[in-house]
């Protein structure tokens, strides 16, 4: 999916919500368990669910590798069945993937062509070489964690005093140089809405990725205060907030609930800032 | 496997000499195609073909996950095969994961508890608590990237000069405070060698991972005379010059040629520095 055909259909659900698919066996309504696949029956009910309010999934790769080879063709069978969506969502891997080149090349190829989503996730730590791979799909995107919305992004994303450019900021300043606004986004934590100027001096047109809304407790309105742009440029995700909502037979509609209340919030900022 | 073992097996194989699975289905050989699962007959073959000169091996989760589901299969079996070895080898997954706390959690059960290997290799950019969830486990060990052997890690790992301290130490001395030498290692590029004295300057006592002999160009001599401790504390990984010496019928007996010249070298650096 292109950047305009991701403008439009926020345009179109007036919201620019993402729901993550972190779904965790241990915590799905019992009755599912029955099921052969209940990892990914959760997951088709939570889509059903919310397909109206949301423009992007984002299964989390850890939830489905730690259980083995069964964990990943539920990851697979999520992915097709967004995939086979009339109007079909934004898809992004998240798996905070990166390598030196030849592996990351295989990386892109499971994402990309294996499993067809739109992104993946991706960590700058190994520099130009461990990104670019990802970068030679037509329409497809990688996501690079910038300034996460955790406790340790302080450890080295921002900490030293003696640091006159903070981490994310050169990762910002050099990475966007490894490719554009059409096949990069990068990851901005919630939690930290005010560093948000700072880095929309640096990739003003990028779409931003913004998780730690929700249980993480990151404030859309100061996130859209600093951070929307004239495509609106945001992606905001929120995952255990919407897909935990309930963990009774009326789980899907909880979920329902709860997506349609932060569309109603993105919706009415989108008006405000004459995106709609 | 603890570090007491893990040099006993050194001293045993007279070898610190890692072999990566790094199996790229269109670089076996032809003949292996016809089978079931070539992936695991291939990784298989090199194991049977390496073991006694090797203690332990590196399957790259990236050439498995670009085949889906039967990739992650033959990582799989792969991983069990390793495991019933009689002199059973340090088997490292090296999937470069880290992601905020409950999610690190995921990943270091999928490794740890479902594939039960006795490492993983982590991204540490996104800090502490990212890493934490990988210390838990008795015997189990993250190895955390400091100095990668790319070149793109000089664009934020050593990079600007108005950083006095360079980001891969900041990592080490920070990092080094999370865990201890029992539950963490540290993955140094052989590229970089002369770096090394400053790596065990911070890091005296920790096993380091050492990727890069071999088809990267790294130095094997040179690293030992920087890098070697008291318990030997190096793994040096090699992948594509061993898994990859021969395409033919005879493949494996080259990957053992191969393996045994880097062995010889090794027994022969070990009894120089008086390890043997």
């Amino acid at each position: 999916m292109n950047k305009l055909e991701l403008f439009d259909n926020i345009k179109k659900k007036k919201s620019f919500l993402c729901v993550g698919l972190d779904t965790d066996i241990t915590k799905i309504p019992k009755h599912l368990l029955q099921l052969t696949d209940p990892v990914f029956e959760f997951n088709k009910q939570i889509i059903d669910a919310t397909i109206e309010y949301a423009v992007a999934y984002k299964p989390n790769t850890a939830f489905y590798e730690c259980l083995g080879t069964k964990g990943w063709e539920s990851l697979e069978k999520t992915i097709q069945y967004l995939n086979q969506i009339k109007d079909r969502p934004f898809v992004i891997a998240d798996a905070k993937r990166g390598d030196i080149g030849n592996t990351s090349t295989m990386y892109a190829k499971a994402f990309f062509e294996q499993m067809n989503v739109d992104a993946i996730t991706v960590s700058p730590y190994m520099g130009s070489d461990s990104v670019k791979p990802f970068l030679t799909f037509k329409d497809k995107w990688a996501i690079i964690l910038a300034l996460t919305s955790n406790e340790g992004a302080s450890d080295f994303q921002y900490s030293s005093s003696e640091i006159k450019t903070q981490l994310f900021e050169t990762i910002l300043e050099k990475g966007k140089k490894w490719g554009n606004e059409n096949n990069m986004m990068w990851v901005v934590g919630a939690t930290k809405a005010e560093m948000l100027k700072t880095i929309r001096n640096i990739v003003p047109n990028h779409f931003l990725l913004i998780p730690g809304i929700g249980n993480q407790g990151g404030n859309l309105r100061e996130v859209v205060k600093n951070g929307l742009n004239k495509q609106c440029g945001l992606i905001v995700n929120a995952s255990r907030s919407i897909i935990y909502a309930g963990n009774k037979n009326d789980f899907a509609q909880k979920s329902t609930n709860e997506a349609k209340k932060v569309q109603k919030e993105m919706e009415q900022l989108l008006y405000q800032y004459n995106l709609l």
